[in-house]
């Protein structure tokens, strides 16, 4: 065995075998391995001719195999199994060479496993990859993080497999440690809000304007020729369209409307929520998938049967849905940017914390081809924070502060309906309440500061003079004390 | 020294001193300790005289004060100095005494410390003590967790001390290990939902009515008298009437309107998240504080003086404004019930992941009295546990069931205004959202989960036949497979 790979794979199910087709496909030389060899064995005879891959049957003969500074990427699964994996690869590796782990860490993890195997002088990468299986093998949105120097070591092979857009590869550095597995899961929990916006759209088309499967169908494929350009969007009229070979049916109709999640929006609100950055509109997606999948609290409610709310648009004259039809898409919209910039201000606010030096238009950039949230806005998204614009927020870079002004009508006059006839629209609703929130120039938190100050002595500070202040709210005439 | 106290208090400050106050004032003998011995002279000087305290020098003539099984509880600052105490105390104490962390601690923590200490042979007991520096003083809310056995020997002291709610001491033995600061946690997470409430409500009727601070007073003193008759109401009626003295404007006024927190609706949040229960009036409420205190977005937003919502209520004729009002009061309540729904099944979601024996009848009676969320109304939500109707949701109780349908006019009327004029009520609409979502017989989940299919293959459940499926999108004919 001659070290003449210059990258090798750990790990070859789904993601782990696309990915090292894809690497040897673009002209690199890719060591595998997996733990049962069986599966390599399987790779190589049904892939084997795309490209120069280096099987190997241990893991011994695979470092071996790979030319320095070694490149090992590891897509196994995540947790104790990682951490086995690069424990071993460790003991067999020299300094200077390089870890990625590919697989969907929580950053946390991989904040621990960086500095563990770089103080042995190796360099650890945690990388985010978009996409899926797909995405690993035509070109998938890469997020990798680790130092400059890996980086380095990195780059030419990451570009030749990233996705293309405007024939740019998609992958850029995010930043030390974390910084790769952070932005990836912001990715994923704005995934979260994209879908169930795009779910509410449908509800009420469906239940509120009783719209059929088919109609909707063509509404997304319109709305796809928009500024809602997106891989969703496209894949949503495509589902929509799709019958059941079995009974006829739409197939969203025979599909049990029961979300399931796998724990990254999860992450992405529990992070924001130590950061103190509002996610409203990944909460509300992140919680309607919980409600969703609640059976015992759905049926029992179905039993209840509440006499509450109205019964729907249906008897809406047809030019007035088509004109609804329009509002819903500018909701959809307004929606959208607002959850993006909350979840661009959650990238923020953890690179101060954690200090991580990300470029938030590399982002956006690199979210353009490759990933589930592709979409032609992220064009705009990139160039706000190039600019500038978008320093604070991106609802104040101009574009998207025309968009909103422009969608406001739409906006209120949907969720008010959607009020009023009892269809649940949660992220649509709390995105707007997270925009009047923020516009507001006087909020209700001065009552609750007071409420805090009344019962816990929390203080308070005056409009008109600095210091803190505390009330004593027990004493007959209540008088105010500066505390500092 | 003999050991004669029958509990003893460590640490000092404003609340370890008034539980110590409570406890002698109650007949018990009581060691008390501080680090810095001068506070402890101090408690002593001005208040020794009001009942029988056994000032200590160290923390070993403390534990020798104490009678066997010794109870000592520990006061101090959440964290290190509690560990660092939970030890020391452990090494001077004996099998079979009982060690009470009535801090703010994290259940995690709880239940890591009640491992580490039993497995020691000795009792520790994770309390929730709820009622800020006053209710430690005069009668607190109670959520010991810990042992059956530890409870059999803190159950008179603790009913000595603790609040009275219609005679009965607000505390029992909420469950094992970390079952109480659990418990006392969703407790401050509802508190932050109740407090987000009424500063909707009282926005609404200021920005929105145009009304001032002393009419909606008034408002809030009128609504004490009814269904949502609670400390909270009272004292916001209270901060309401108050003037300022230096301005002589309402203080409310003069308060910046920037909302503090200090953990524990967060870490509620969080374990909701982990738990895939929706609490979303909850995270609302954390969100909008975290919003309120976002300066610099703030103050860039008054900057771009968006052009959007209307402007307000105020042109509305006096006695539609006075219905408006009304309407408010129901959508408060019916929010507020949304919101201790979901409270209430993070609890017993929490009770069945984490192997506790939760009576939610309990925690509903030991919150009427002494704990910032005490409220009338608790008796409502102890009798709908009591009886069973409340068993999958609170929503489901005849009672409330009711009080939801009687408001959902007014609950919807208020919030679609809200929407039209651009007052924000995050916790209002995300509790409709959640209620309308919770009675639908069709999601639009079954979209998401078709989306999900198609990008990732996470299989689906079809509605007419058992077994997990999965379309084969990229195939020509994309057929469907039984994958088990």
């Amino acid at each position: 065995m001659t070290a003449e790979a210059n990258v090798g794979v750990v790990g070859l199910a789904a993601m782990g075998g696309s990915l090292a087709r894809n690497l040897a496909y673009h002209g690199n030389k890719v060591a595998v391995f997996n733990r049962t060899y069986a599966r390599t064995e399987k790779l190589m005879a049904e892939h084997g001719d795309e490209g120069e891959f280096f099987p190997a049957k241990t893991l011994a003969e695979f470092v071996a195999s790979l030319a320095k500074p070694r490149v090992a990427i590891i897509m196994v699964k995540a947790g104790a199994p990682t951490d086995t994996m690069i424990d071993q690869l460790a003991d067999l590796m020299e300094p200077g060479d390089i870890i990625v782990d590919a697989g969907n860490a929580h950053f946390p993890d991989t904040i621990r496993r960086e500095k563990a195997i770089s103080a042995r002088g190796l360099h650890f990468v945690g990388c985010g990859v978009s996409g899926g299986e797909e995405g690993a093998l035509k070109g998938p949105s890469m997020m990798p993080g680790g130092s400059e120097e890996s980086w380095k070591a990195l780059k030419p092979i990451f570009e030749s497999i990233a996705a293309k857009a405007e024939g740019k590869p998609c992958v850029a550095h995010i930043g030390e440690n974390g910084a790769g597995h952070f932005v990836k899961m912001v990715h994923n929990g704005i995934e979260y809000s994209d879908m169930q916006l795009i779910a509410e759209s449908y509800d009420l088309m469906r239940r509120g304007l009783g719209m059929t499967a088919e109609e909707i169908a063509d509404v997304f494929e319109a709305w796809n020729a928009t500024e809602l350009n997106s891989y969703l969007i496209e894949i949503t009229a495509d589902i929509l369209h799709e019958k059941d070979k079995k009974t006829g049916k739409p197939l969203v109709d025979v599909i049990v409307d029961h979300a399931g999640m796998k724990g990254t929006g999860t992450w992405t609100v529990q992070s924001a929520l130590d950061l103190a950055v509002p996610v409203t509109g990944i909460s509300e997606a992140v919680f309607a998938r919980g409600l969703s999948d609640q059976t015992e609290l759905r049926e029992e409610a179905q039993k209840q049967d509440f006499q509450v709310g109205r019964s729907g648009l249906e008897g809406m004259p047809l030019e007035e849905r088509q004109a609804f039809v329009n509002n819903i898409r500018e909701a959809l919209y307004a929606s959208k940017i607002v959850a993006y910039a909350q979840g661009f201000n959650e990238i923020q606010a953890a690179a101060k914390a954690y200090g991580w030096d990300i470029d938030l238009a590399a982002v956006a950039r690199i979210w353009r081809g490759g990933c589930i949230i592709r979409a032609k806005f992220l064009n705009r998204i990139s160039d706000a924070f190039e600019s500038g614009e978008a320093n604070v927020s991106l609802l104040f870079a101009p574009y998207f502060k025309d968009a909103l002004e422009t969608a406001d009508h739409s906006w209120r006059r949907v969720v008010s309906r959607a009020v009023n006839f009892g269809i649940p629209v949660p992220v649509f609703s709390s995105s707007l309440a997270y925009f009047d929130g923020l516009r507001s120039k006087r909020l209700p938190a001065c009552l609750i500061q007071g409420q805090r100050d009344y019962f816990g002595a929390h203080t308070y500070q005056r409009v008109d003079e600095p210091g803190v202040f505390h009330t004593l709210w027990a004493e007959k005439d209540r008088p105010e004390i500066k505390e500092s």
